[in-house]
């Protein structure tokens, strides 16, 4: 079941000249900033009520960010939702006809299990699944 | 101050075409659908712990969400935060340097205050500020 917007992905071309926006316009404040190799991206962590914004600055050209920042410019990347039980959550997707990009959860940032859903079968969401590793 | 995400807003081609993603493989329930006819869409409402996620569909071709679907395909066409003072937060985003979509508030759907800040200042993302009317 899902319970909540876990975080917004947001692709952004450079962390540093977007943290100011965020912090300056908007009030809130950057939390913590890491590196994901795998991905390719840096990131930047904030949080508003329930939910984080992580902003995603690629640090290669292949990166699946800057290929998403080539075609579409910066902006939101993908919406990810906390579920329960997320193996039961791509079940439930896959029976509804969803394309799934991940068939199993991996582990991703802080221990979190995650998988995506394909946006060609989400009406262009890029939607991510994730829950705690205890799941 | 910004309290919470209130909404994001989700740019489709057909409400009924889209609904049964959301309810089947989110798990979510449609809750409320809408004509607003100031911004030409059709809009249908679900629920996700404190944020709600707003379907917009077009009503004519020359609707803000027809050319959005246009130029970038369907997905998250807007991001509204909720603040405790709008037209505070609507100073404090000038004068950080926002380019504001409009000066002042104006009522929108459901009684709320609303005024939206310029994507190219707000690094992609087409960014609302929405508070009770009260406020």
């Amino acid at each position: 079941m899902i319970t909540r917007i876990d975080h917004l992905g947001i692709a952004v071309r450079s962390l540093d000249a977007t943290i100011p926006y965020y912090e300056q316009a908007l009030g809130l404040k950057c939390e913590h900033r890491e590196e994901v190799l795998s991905q390719k991206v840096r990131t930047a962590f904030f949080t508003v009520g329930e939910v984080h914004l992580e902003l995603l600055e690629p640090t290669s050209p292949d990166s699946p960010v800057a290929k998403f920042i080539e075609k579409n410019g910066e902006g939101v990347h993908h919406v990810a939702f906390a579920s329960s039980d997320i193996r039961a959550q791509l079940g439930q997707a896959a029976a509804a006809g969803c394309k799934l990009i991940h068939e199993q959860p991996f582990e991703g940032a802080a221990g979190k299990l995650v998988a995506f859903l394909h946006p060609k079968s989400t009406h262009g969401v890029l939607t991510e699944f994730c829950a705690p590793q205890a799941n």
